[in-house]
């Protein structure tokens, strides 16, 4: 069984240290005081280390059940959804307008943590309602909206993405399912989604699905595809509910991990839907909550990893196995706890540096969000939008390695599903593959991002960069433990942006055959950066005489950590990208 | 559903290309020639392929079940198990005194990896039998080997080691069981071991377990623990069996992976045993056959990874999505095959790469044991002793993440249970963990085994280095691809041998804190070397005129690819490792 506790002191950290998000000029936030957010932090934490983190391994063991075309959720998700709607948790960050809170987006995102953290597959009906919610929010006509967002935002209705068909994942454009048109405006929806998470339960009243599909006249390719309104039960002029539209559940995937949620095949016979957007428009639709969705999937990777985290720490200091090489450290006992051997050590080291790194650039980002829709500040939309495919591949990939890794702190015991670090593992191995599968993560950063508006979002990460050591060129301290390295990781980015812009046109195999290192070394010195950054903030804190000097001491130790043991791994990953295609195209299909 | 296919050829090139088997001077091995090899591998391919293989996702899906005490192995697990008996593959490396049919472990090794590949969990049943084999033909009185090896050479009786206990796994010095000597000489054996791995089945007649317990005198440490002989069923003096001994299985254990194992709580209590080794010599008899149980688990490690290799092949040859970027390969199909696509040849070429390097350097091992054991050959032993270590951890983590690796190129679908992909993740995930989890392997390596005998098997590893560059640097074709990168990676493991030779007495914890960067960085000058000698092996056919050309110049793509795509790791690896211990070990324990 395993414990969660919120991070509220690095979140703290995050929010005003790192990012003064109560200095910023932007809507609301002068209110995001140490003190309001403290007051939010620790309530979110609450339900999720005393309902939500206790539900887990439930979810895991009973699994979702398809009874009679209903998906019954395992015990107690019911009743912690409706703390979770009560609480005012799911309204968090949405639009007054329909009924929400109206904080912003670095807020979501850092009570999204906590809840993802003690629960992740629990979490997931909500975070799927929400990115409905936004669809509909930036895409619906004001009928739709005022019909939808209110229940959607108190989640009395949830919502689904439905992208995927048998024959049709990352290549959309060979999506079958049809819409047809109808006399009063709306479409007759037929076809079959797989993978739909949270496609259907038990815990609210209605779902709102929404659906890709192909309507006639936009021809075979993406560019026909279209996004409809698809909800379960039809919804009458008066908000209440009308009849069962024509969808069902087929069947629950058997998954290897997020067993307590739903992820149906979905099967769509002539199902009444409305037209979301422009007419044939509806990858542009979907391709504006990408930013938002992936970034959530990253935060997943960080969640799961801090919760397997915290696990293997208590596991590390109880556990007592072997002595510590330099002497036993606690001689009155039989054995030492695992803490004291270096090589534990350096796995959660490895592991909290990523957790703590991982922490602020999801901050980071989210905050450029909240830029870019509080301010239409179109640089931090651009800067975000290249950061945003990094977030997602190297979180979630390093986010499962850290499970994995905080798996092996505890040896065999481990491996038993009753400690709940398989969980863990196997709950953070889908982070990888849904909402673009990480190889898909690498060609949008090389192959879209890299080169987009001529390249200038990734001069301002390099510019950002710059600034940073040069801020704090004068700090001795900082100088060799993080300037230096961050420079040198930084040089070797630099050296493959290059290598890229120069293969890109003459020979793109070259380009993609690095793309997954690249994504790997951006997110290397990413990390650099905010690691930087947070040890400047930390100094800065303990110059101006902060109490807490061995929490500031901590941090300041733990990024001295990822700048000399982590950040080296750039010149690997520019060792591989400069190979080109030759080795990796070498073979021809029947040789493999 | 997965599928297996033996991969005859590769081996075939290992055994007679890279190590001309039938060429050696040792006891038996004229008769291993290609035809003899080709027919046994093909022979043991047809029941991994035709029997095994159709049973691995039986035996995940429907597990072991204790009932009335007796533990039930999935359907199909018995008659394959006959299968493997009668078709004699349980007694191929063992002694002929007993039954064997002699041959080398370099053949077992070549099997074994069919077998394990096909279905780990069901192979484990007679890879745990012949630990327990290789244990009493290497302590047992004449009595003790005449009274069960006949019966465990065939697996009518099978085998377990039992080690760990709740409180001591690694630490086997806070074991609890004790031995109590009776006047016959006998034992009578109480305590609980845990994890014990085919600790009960319903597949043998008897069960023969080895279990490490404390008798009187020895005193508290590991010092005072002996190994004892524990049947599950009493012998008679005629061979038939008596009565039920005082064991039995508390529970099973809910596992990750390996389901169709039966993994045990065994209960002693008052259970009769007999000294197998000398008193109080327990952990020395359990060290001499350390090496062979952990070639075992690496072997485990390149198995499983083969078969997910496989299957990742086959997939991404046959799913249709997206086209390639330098144009349409299958302009007539509604999409390309993914294979086209640079990312998912990375992946793959990661895997191949990957699978062939470890299948050269397991069989190099089991060479090196076979020419320690059959013809004495002490700087065979010391150097595998020190390889061993390497072999377990390296295999088995990179083992592990080329499953991972494998069940991405499914996309969503590797996520579902019923493709099969997610087995091999979970399966292969205890090989990193049990035979002493590989934190323990790395500190074996750098604790023990780097030093021992004056660092002279570590200087002749050096050599071997050296030799086989100095070999080839005539080759021009070899030169850049290969010797040159072997050189600098040979380079970086000088480097950090002699860091750790410095630090080593003076600051331990700066070398251990340093020892599984140090076993990952051997592991790729390991693999270099063994690639750089396929590669050489190749070229030599090729220039001998041999008719499958295309087989060979693959292998040396393949190389190519090894060399210049992952050996650069090793300058991570020694830039953690140059670190020393202070990153490591800078925070208090409550500083996590």
């Amino acid at each position: 069984m395993t414990a969660y506790n919120a991070p509220v002191r690095d979140i703290q950290f995050v929010l005003h240290d790192l990012l003064q998000i109560s200095q910023q000029d932007l809507a609301g936030h002068a209110d995001l005081d140490r003190e309001f957010t403290q007051a939010v932090l620790e309530a979110a934490g609450k339900l999720a280390s005393e309902v939500l983190a206790p539900l887990n391994i439930i979810g895991d063991q009973q699994g979702c059940k398809l009874e009679n075309g209903i998906v019954r959720t395992p015990e107690g998700f019911k009743g912690a959804f409706d703390q979770m709607r009560d609480g005012g948790w799911t309204a968090l960050d949405c639009d007054p307008e329909f009924g929400g809170q109206g904080m912003p987006k670095v807020i979501g995102c850092a009570t999204g943590e906590l809840f993802s953290a003690a629960n992740v597959a629990f979490t997931m009906y909500q975070g799927l309602t929400h990115g409905a919610y936004s669809a509909i929010h930036t895409h619906g006509t004001d009928e739709q909206k005022a019909m939808y967002l209110p229940k959607m935002v108190s989640c009395e209705w949830t919502g689904t993405m439905n992208l995927t068909e048998p024959h049709a994942g990352t290549d959309l454009g060979l999506l079958r399912t049809r819409a047809e048109p109808q006399e009063d405006g709306s479409y007759l929806i037929s076809g079959q989604k797989i993978f739909i998470s949270a496609g259907d339960h038990d815990m609210s009243e209605n779902i709102i699905h929404l659906v890709l599909a192909k309507a006639p006249g936009g021809g075979e390719s993406t560019k026909g595809i279209s996004l409809f309104i698809v909800p379960k039960f039809l919804v009458n002029a008066d908000g209440s509910l009308g009849d069962r539209n024509s969808l069902s559940v087929g069947s629950l995937e058997h998954k290897m991990g997020i067993h307590g949620n739903s992820t149906c095949v979905m099967n769509y016979d002539g199902a009444k839907g409305w037209l979301l957007g422009d007419l044939h428009k509806g990858m542009r639709a979907m391709f504006t909550m990408m930013n938002e969705a992936r970034l959530g999937v990253g935060l997943q990777g960080l969640a799961v990893a801090d919760a397997a985290y915290q696990n293997a720490v208590a596991y590390a200091c109880d556990r007592l196995q072997g002595r510590a090489i330099t002497g036993a450290a606690r001689p009155d006992a039989p054995a030492d706890p695992l803490i004291v051997h270096p090589d534990i050590r350096r796995n959660l080291m490895d592991q909290k540096s990523f957790v703590e790194g991982a922490r602020a650039l999801i901050a980071w980002c989210a905050h450029l969000i909240d830029r870019s829709h509080l301010a239409g500040d179109a640089e931090a939309e651009a800067l975000v939008s290249l950061l945003i495919p990094v977030v997602k591949g190297f979180l979630t990939d390093k986010g499962f390695d850290t499970a994995v890794q905080a798996q092996q702190v505890f040896g065999g015991h481990g491996y038993i599903e009753e400690h709940g670090m398989s969980q863990f593992v196997r709950d953070a191995r889908i982070t990888m593959i849904y909402e673009g599968a990480n190889g898909v993560q690498a060609l949008d950063l090389v192959g879209r991002k890299l080169a987009a508006d001529g390249g200038k979002p990734m001069m301002a990460f390099f510019e950002l960069v710059k600034g940073t050591i040069k801020a704090h060129e004068a700090d001795e301290e900082l100088r060799a433990g993080f300037l230096e390295p961050l420079k040198a990781a930084s040089k070797d980015l630099q050296t493959a942006t290059m290598y890229f812009v120069e293969q890109g046109m003459k020979n793109p195999n070259a380009a993609l055959s690095g793309s997954y290192d690249f994504m790997h070394l951006f997110g290397h010195v990413a990390f650099g950066l905010v690691w930087t950054r947070m040890a400047a903030a930390a100094r800065q804190a303990l110059a101006s005489g902060a109490s807490d000097r061995d929490f500031y001491q901590s941090k300041i130790a733990t990024g001295r950590y990822y700048m000399s043991r982590q950040l080296p791994a750039t010149a690997t990953h520019l060792a591989r990208i400069r190979t080109g295609s030759e080795p990796v195209m070498a073979l021809a299909e029947d040789q493999f």
